[in-house]
């Protein structure tokens, strides 16, 4: 029986483990770790903030999910890996030998490399975990109570751009039900070179559509930005200027976690071949936001390529994929180029944007906004979650 | 018995007088001070120009329509206030002693702080008088006959945008309906820092509407430009470019009048409260294109933030409800931010711009084009006027 | 009888031919001059490159339409003219002495003006004459076979823009339709100054439109540049990049052709009067490329007006009209300034355009996407070849 191990317990690590399991069934023994107990719906942090969601509405108990499908889980954070010897240590020093490894552990959030970003040790909020989601949604229910200018967006290295725009929709569309727009300036600050760039070179007129709707919404926009510090109340420039604010949602640089990093890039992110293999260790596989993406060009201010929940879902499968003909000794599944499909909630709206492949150039892309994407958008949730709940993969 | 005087006999002016009678009947001895016998209903004289109105179809003798309401009316300049006194001196010496002042004076033209500018001492038409605009009309026909470059548009620190928009449209519209467009090349020459920008920062996608309408109408846009000097056919800008034409209608920096300059900051527009009184002489109220409002953003060439007739009259409004309440000794009326309607004259067509406050961030803007918005503001005019004969406000 | 020669057997050659012949009759002797003897309907030459028309379905033998009208015809270049003598002498050394001569004989390519361009010493393809178009097609092949970038456009002093446009769009929807776009970056360079300039200081809203439909197809647009050299599969611009191609479409910069340079200006073009006659020798007239059309403005990489179809046999009616009038004492025909129409083909759909006239400003412009312009295109080329068969002016 082959010993399995999956490193993360969110959108990847999930559908890798149901994968490998659904594949190869009693020939498996399959083991996810995570240091968190709970599957989060990430896409609806957003939600949350603006208290359109409860936790309890977007959260799932991973362990209750994992057993009845026969899956190990481990409630630890992976420590260090020694691929060399194929082993997994954990943070309470337990180690775990795999003879496949599956790491999905997301990104670090490289609030250090900014002094004075992030919502422990700085001044800025966050949206990328349900604890700074909570914390941020605090600080917009001050905003709403004691009006002032509110920045959103991204420093330089991120490469997840999508939950700012949706922000930044979603707070104008609230202040204007609450008929205080005119009291709460938006600002939407960031390292892409372009409104609409989303560390992808833009898909198809996603330039002109974001400048359009920004500007239509009065929502200021402020690009090619990279952050220098930012201190109470005020965000720093590299270019000298300053940048007041009452809340300020500003994502901070990616990184790979710890434990992986010294498998990958300068930043911790690992290459893969096109089945999501380590180009140098092949019983080692990476997905989602730890896998190392080029950009399709370089950015003045440096920005990554985002890897959205499908993208990884789809890579998860991949990779499990492969996995399980390595060891049914079977052809690897012929895999194809990435492509996205994404919804972009624009709060009583959305947009619907696919891309195939990811990067350009491409075969096919697409931005539109309909108002049958926001219904899709609500939809999807519960489905996802639904499917989650029964160890399904949302994907066929 | 209060005595009430009021500065100025144009929207401003005659909407105050008309609300403090209304509101104080004979408790009010009311007095409008204008040396302008002829109230000009302004926003038609682009169409004036066009030769699509008669100077009889837009003006009311003043005194004709104060008389049946009982509010004096003299019919002289303003030369002096003397605020500690509570007294106008006019210029032919008389003394009018006032327990309240409504100063609605609007723009002195400084024609004089640009070489060349202006159709009394300089070479260029304006729009911004009945005197000024029959002048208009004569080059205009003169360019009919003999065509040639028209330039229209605004020099620095100017706060009216809207008429030389409108004359751009209808000009081109005009010159199609002749068939002789291609011998007339338009250009319009600004201040503002982009097309659609008219000293609010623009207002919703104005940049993109005036953008798209002027190259479809081939009317070519030069911004951020100061004009040094003009001399007899030609514009010399400040970047050292010469701009040749046979007609140029531009409008010129706009200064308070020189009566009320010491009341105000350094270009001698006043300082004033939400209710429009002034911040230091407590019985002084100033109104419209008088009264000072900081624009909502520092432009590369300073530009200064419009006040349309409809602002105007709210203001109008507003100073002679809480004069009123001063003297019955009622609670001032509670202020809003100030909003904005107008219809800007496309020529064949027209485009509505609401906008809520008037400056960015605003709960609500929008900019439509519309051929109802044509219809209703050539009603509006004959509208307005009929109101005002009979000494009503236009507004609820 | 008259002696009337014409240089050149296209588009200009051919109709100013049949109008002479048609206004004169036996009263003219009329000598087409032209070294190809092949008629060939140049706007369907990207469709060519693209194996969507073979040469036999767009070329026409010029003798046998020629003959049975009684025009003759010299399968000779013109070698030089001597104006003063009124004789024009072959590249076989023929004299051909003339009453009048109508120059139409199009455009020198000087891919020598730039190192390393062209089809024949240099290393990019060319769409501009059959021979050039065929070697094209086969570069096109191979990049099928062998996908790699792609890059589009047009060098400085380039007075044709459009086949580049259309070979974009067309390529574009070619590797779509081969679900193989992913695999061939398409990049379009040019000179003009900013996207649908097209040497005419744009046309409409020509600039967002291509803005946005190259953003759409994920078309990259490259403006505003001069080519310095062309190594093997490197385009090097002025500016220091270096552009990698597996084919390089690159329209060269325009010259009269070297017969009738000296009868021109700086770069070999004729100045004529609004009756295409030069402005010194009246009895020579010159219509389409030949002819000197100074540009509607400067811009910063040089540029020149293009002469499509339409204008040049427009022009041949005109110069036709003018000799016919000279020779039988007629008044000669009021003309009109030029105008132009034109369909861009965008491969699934086209785009109309119109201008009156040809540069601005104009008193009617027009850009527009439709399908039924897509059925016009196909439609017209048949039309256009049946009437040129039978010796008809497409023109009323």
């Amino acid at each position: 029986m082959s010993k399995l191990v999956v490193l993360g317990g969110s959108f990847g690590g999930l559908t890798a483990a149901f994968e490998l399991k659904r594949f190869l069934g009693k020939k498996a023994d399959v083991t996810v770790v995570s240091d968190d107990e709970r599957f989060v719906f990430l896409p609806s942090l957003p939600w949350l903030i603006m208290g359109w969601r409860r936790p309890e509405d977007i959260t799932l108990k991973v362990s209750g999910i994992l057993k009845p499908k026969g899956i190990n889980f481990v409630p630890e954070a992976a420590q260090q890996i020694d691929a060399d010897a194929s082993k997994v240590i954990t943070s309470k020093g337990r180690e775990l030998l795999y003879d496949f490894l599956v790491i999905s552990t997301g990104p670090h959030l490289a609030f250090d490399e900014i002094p004075g970003l992030g919502p422990d040790k700085g001044h800025t909020a966050c949206t990328f975990t349900l604890d700074h989601a909570l914390k941020t949604k605090e600080t917009w229910k001050q905003v709403l109570e004691n009006p002032g200018p509110v920045v959103l967006g991204s420093s330089q290295m991120v490469s997840c751009f999508g939950p700012s725009y949706e922000l930044a929709f979603e707070m104008d569309a609230d202040l204007r039900r609450r008929r205080m727009r005119h009291k709460v300036p938006l600002l939407y600050l960031t390292s892409e070179p372009y409104l609409g760039h989303m560390g992808v070179g833009g898909l198809g007129n996603s330039k002109t559509f974001m400048e359009h709707e920004f500007a239509e919404r009065d929502i200021k926009p402020l690009v090619s930005q990279a952050i220098q510090e930012v201190v109470p109340g005020e965000i720093r420039l590299k270019d000298g200027s300053k940048i007041p604010f009452k809340l300020a949602m500003i994502a901070p640089p990616f990184k790979g976690v710890s434990a992986v990093r010294p498998l990958g890039n300068a930043r911790g992110f690992i290459p893969v071949d096109k089945n999501c293999r380590h180009t140098k260790h092949k019983n080692i596989f990476a997905i989602g936001v730890t896998m190392a993406i080029a950009p399709p060009e370089v950015t003045p201010v440096p920005t990554g390529v985002p890897k959205t929940g499908y993208m990884t879902v789809k890579m998860a499968k991949t990779a499990a994929a492969t996995i399980a003909s390595d060891i049914t000794g079977k052809m690897p599944p012929l895999t194809d180029e990435l492509g996205v499909v994404c919804i972009m909630d624009m709060g009583k709206t959305a947009a619907i944007m696919k891309a195939y492949p990811v990067l350009p150039p491409r075969q096919s892309s697409y931005m539109k906004k309909a108002i049958w994407a926001k219904w899709m958008k609500v939809q999807f949730e519960k489905y996802f979650l639904w499917k989650m709940r029964r160890g399904l993969s949302i994907l066929p």
